[in-house]
């Protein structure tokens, strides 16, 4: 299931999945964002594949497999979509750039069909373990952002105060940006990538890109 | 349980309320950020509050009354905790550090003894209904913020893009400030509501307050 590109608009690609793996990863998705993660009933999921649940069973033997499968695969597109767009030469500006227009892309539309249940939230309901193996994935994000930081502050471009308090105020400020975006509002996709990235822009001191 | 002051250094004063009804929520509130809403089982916010769980359903009809009545003053204290903090007639810019100051204060304070959920993921618990009711109380935080960054557009001291892109990503920028920090760590309470400080007056276009 791995892919090499991602579909335009879309972060998660639900229905792209053709095999029964996929079918019931596709469901729970849905089920989940929609219902949460306790709301879901492991029957229901097996229901939406298609499938009987000793079927599910075979492919994923808990509804917990089933979680931290559907989490792992959103962040591994979502690490996979970031790393495509930055460019790996460019300079410290323009990385961030894309960084955050990246990040705010992944954030609004990832998050955009689903309903009340994020995938922040829905990490809440893994396991002890299975978080600690999430939140390795997660990080990443926070370490590429840094090493952006980190070169722009070397080559005096960036103007930063405490490197860590701005990765994480950078990194927060983009990851929530899907609690307010609401699709077909006063503004585009577009255009409010435009604004976190001269938000962003501000934040480490930067000269504004006009 | 109305309170006129807060105690220092604690948001959500465990073990202040020793009426039936307040040992309660403080039980809830330590169960439900440990173990998460549907990780508790109700006899034991009972048990942990000391009586029966017939006692208990006479205050408390349901969890959800448990969980929106914990979740409803929790807000409540950190509005009031923020308003008694902020300058009535002060400038916009000292209003905005005052205010940001106070929301990373809220947000390390109350979350740092808490365990696993925090009460944005307990808030997708509720009933739908239930839930609106809390996003007004939500809300208020943003309007506030909103206010003091439409007073300083005016009065010509910000240089604000879009206004309320910026209102949001201060905000976020603040509410989440709790995932990072851990104290006894490089920076002080104080020191990372500096940090804060600082970011918001960057994000506003503000001139730094040294």
């Amino acid at each position: 299931m791995a892919r090499s590109s991602l579909p335009p608009g879309r972060i998660v690609p639900a229905g792209s999945n053709n095999d029964a793996r996929g079918r019931l990863l596709d469901a729970a998705a849905q089920l989940f964002t929609e219902f949460g993660y306790e709301g879901t009933a492991v029957t229901r999921i097996a229901k939406a594949a298609g499938m009987t649940p000793a079927n599910m069973y075979w492919h994923f033997p808990s509804k917990q497999d089933l979680l931290a499968e559907m989490l792992t695969q959103m962040y591994a597109w979502s690490h996979e979509y970031l790393v495509t767009r930055l460019p790996a030469d460019g300079d410290p500006t323009t990385r961030l750039a894309a960084y955050v227009r990246a990040m705010v892309h992944i954030q609004i539309e990832a998050l955009s069909e689903s309903g009340n249940h994020s995938y922040l939230t829905l990490a809440t309901s893994l396991e002890p373990k299975r978080r600690e193996e999430l939140a390795k994935q997660q990080r990443q994000f926070l370490v590429i952002l840094k090493e952006i930081l980190e070169d722009g502050s070397t080559a005096g471009v960036f103007a930063l105060r405490d490197i860590t308090v701005t990765t994480f105020a950078i990194l927060q400020m983009c990851e929530y940006s899907f609690l307010w975006f609401r699709s077909g509002g006063r503004l585009t996709v577009e255009e409010v990538e435009d604004e976190y990235v001269a938000l962003a822009l501000r934040l480490v001191g930067a000269a504004p890109q006009e």
